[in-house]
């Protein structure tokens, strides 16, 4: 059974790529070059598909900067020291355009080339960062839809499922989950806004929200200390 | 008020693109070289942006041959002189798997950017080919989603619409639609399997669905003649 998993090189993808191995699948990962300006996830994103034995791991290029308009891709300044509630309160900069649809429009691409039905994504609706395209409803909208642009969904074959093991859990809730199945935190890269070395910043939205995370659930953050 | 207008360099994209224009849009156009054996489409789609007074058109490179298994980017044989019945009755090997939902979703992210809650794109539900992605359902469940994945869209500001407009169109509709639009369709290239000098094939699908569109319009066709 293969299962197409999205993997950003993040704390949350990984996590979701190591549900979708213990379920069973063959996992066959993928990341995307959008122009983030943290480009060095990609190189994160190969370590975990590695260390959690991706069958294949494919990088698609899908050069976002093209429109521009999020702190992300375009050189506008990203946010730093926010409270959750500001967070979750509305959309950031940092939100990049139709980002989860475009990427797992693709996903759905490769599962049809894979004879696959069955997506992983890591998105969660607790601690996260306002973006609308992480929400339950919007994932089974997706769904939906893609079973109707899909030559199996047409001919009854099989049925698309977008699985997000993670929608109901929170930071500390994933880190704790992820130990249990052995994923390697250390491994993994969250911040927006990496310096010139790759470390974090320790203060953008992404990096408070791992920090919180690793906090709550009583450990150290594997990636702050090697 | 802006729309972004899918447009390959075929015949249906390019009045798709009129009408939009008639109703008194903005048109911001975008093509995809996503690895398709007829790139010579590239070049028809930038000929009739300009002749539709696109403002800005884009070629986005996603490099779907990265996945492989469609007639249209890997090397299988382009099926030649089937009868119409036929192409309808099942899913071709020129099915590029998810094609219209990874061009709709990119579509989506460029308008999210523009702030333009509208776009285009010329399927139609007749004269086709047996694509899954190109069915009213489809495209009305992509618009569902589409509400739910953008920030307008959960913020309430507009509501995203895909504009089908040749949806209840056959071909031969399609041409004369166009012709009082002022679509100029020598500028069009439709064939799946063009040689090397760009030429039609006369065989294939889109070829036949073209040929049979002039036909019934009792029109000729200025790609040819000219």
């Amino acid at each position: 059974m293969k299962a197409v998993c999205l993997l950003s090189g993040g704390l949350d993808s990984a996590t979701a790529t190591a549900v979708a191995r213990r379920e069973g699948f063959d996992c066959y990962t993928l990341a995307f070059d959008y122009g983030q300006r943290h480009r060095v996830e990609l190189a994160a994103a190969e370590r975990v598909a590695r260390s959690l034995g991706s069958v294949e791991h494919v990088v698609m290029p899908v050069n976002l900067r093209k429109f521009g308009n999020s702190a992300l891709t375009a050189d506008i300044a990203v946010p730093k020291g926010r409270e959750q509630a500001e967070m979750a309160s509305q959309i950031p900069v940092t939100y990049v355009p139709a980002r989860n649809t475009v990427f797992l429009s693709i996903a759905l691409a490769w599962a049809e080339v894979l004879e696959s039905s069955d997506i992983f994504i890591g998105v969660n609706a607790l601690d996260y960062s306002g973006y609308p395209d992480c929400r339950p409803e919007y994932i089974a909208a997706f769904e939906t839809m893609a079973n109707l642009a899909t030559k199996a969904g047409v001919e009854g074959r099989t049925r698309v499922r977008i699985h997000t093991p993670l929608m109901a859990l929170d930071k500390a809730g994933i880190i704790q989950l992820g130990r249990t199945l052995g994923v390697d935190y250390s491994l993994t890269h969250s911040c927006y806004d990496p310096d010139e070395l790759g470390r974090p910043c320790g203060a953008c939205d992404s990096c408070l929200l791992r920090a919180k995370g690793f906090a709550e659930a009583g450990l150290p953050d594997p990636a702050l200390t090697k």
